[in-house]
């Protein structure tokens, strides 16, 4: 093993460290009720969620969002949920609404805040670049969420 | 004509103005681009959003929501909104998310604000049992969202 792929798998190995990228790994391991990534490693089973810019262009945004790809979207944004209530308490919302054609909305709140918004666009193509992406999205809207929360907290209990 | 034709008459006519009516019965007729509502009553047009209990009881909440059901309540949540935007200025986004059972949510939201939450359930028997319980909601949900717009305006321009 050359002194790259070492370094690569620390790197790897750090990223699936980060809490709100483990959430989403047991997000994603609650939903196998038939034991199949029982014996997957979390690289594995986040894979779907990595996509790089030319996989994800080969993707066709015609017609319908693929099941899948809208579950993985409600996982990522669960997860980031979990981790603000995991921090500040009360229970957190998700809803993802898309339409037919890819675009809508990703929204995370509790009470009358809005902790996370984001619309959606071409959502048949969800996924990030690499884990590295993925880790520092997920942990950015979190950290975010959370301050939202302790910055408003008369807003975040309404 | 009894005089009892005349008081209902009236009281049909005062809901009517009631400015979150009067913008439902705007966004309605927006979306009549063959103009079949053109020389309907407001009253008329109104009528696909009144369902009493009876009839609402014999609507089978099986399978999918309608979609002209969906757009009713999307409708419904829009005018709202566009009350909201009138009074406060900046604006106002609908978010309708509905699952196959007819279980989601209806949020009208500016900014970080959550200025209406609203979990649906049964959506496809979405109505009113009569125009004045319409009007009344319909201003109940405007007045309280404009007030939250009014107590947090920093959550509400962010």
């Amino acid at each position: 093993m050359s002194s790259n792929d070492t370094a690569t798998e620390t790197t790897t190995a750090k990223l699936l460290e980060a809490p709100s990228v483990q959430e989403l790994v047991r997000q994603i391991r609650a939903q196998d009720s038939y034991g199949v990534y029982k014996n997957w490693s979390d690289d594995l089973v986040l894979k779907p969620f990595i996509i790089d810019r030319r996989e994800r262009r080969k993707i066709s945004v015609e017609g319908e969002v693929n099941p899948a790809t809208i579950n993985r979207i409600e996982l990522f944004y669960r997860a980031i949920a979990s981790r603000i209530e995991q921090e500040t308490g009360p229970v957190v919302q998700v809803v993802i609404e898309l339409n037919h054609e890819g675009f809508g909305w990703a929204l995370v709140f509790c009470g009358r805040l809005l902790l996370v918004v984001r619309s959606l666009r071409d959502a048949h193509r969800f996924g990030f670049d690499s884990l590295e992406k993925l880790a520092i999205e997920a942990e950015k809207l979190t950290q975010a969420g959370i301050e939202l929360a302790k910055r408003y907290p008369e807003v975040y209990r309404l």
